[in-house]
């Protein structure tokens, strides 16, 4: 399924910067950054478990903001896109 | 159904930083914000389109990047949320 991670770090708070980057590299770990903040995953259960839990351990809850959005496994016409930045194909292997 | 809208305004280019202030006012217009750059929004299909139209207006395709995800009608159990910020319920009254 595909799960959209957005996140907001108080980058401005001590350590903020730092919050971000590892939020940043957990998520690349797991799926594609289609926007700063904002990153699509294709998970199982296990593995979309196991990014909310590697996520938490990072955030500070009462200063930092962290949403999951379920897309399901027919998400391909419920996404539309302009401008720069379009995503890639997570579903397809990507040629470097 | 609800909408999710999430983007990236170029701020540090020429004239982005009114480009997003405009673009988060249209979509204050039409759902609550989430996010510093997500908002989600209930509507109908024409108020999509409309929403679409309006941003696309203002966005600058070749250096913002401006995302649509459609969550259909029950997504309540699609979303999950921790830190500050929680949403608040755009289908209750906001009692003030």
């Amino acid at each position: 399924m595909l799960i959209l991670v957005t996140y907001d770090v108080a980058v401005s708070k001590p350590l903020g910067q730092k919050r971000l980057r590892r939020v940043a590299k957990v998520c690349e770990a797991y799926g594609i950054r289609v926007q700063n903040s904002v990153f699509e995953c294709k998970v199982d259960a296990t593995q979309y478990k196991q990014l909310q839990l590697a996520l938490l351990d990072i955030i500070k809850e009462s200063e930092d903001s962290l949403r999951f959005y379920e897309l399901g496994n027919n998400y391909k016409n419920k996404v539309v896109h302009f401008g720069v930045k379009e995503a890639l194909n997570v579903e397809e292997p990507l040629i470097l």
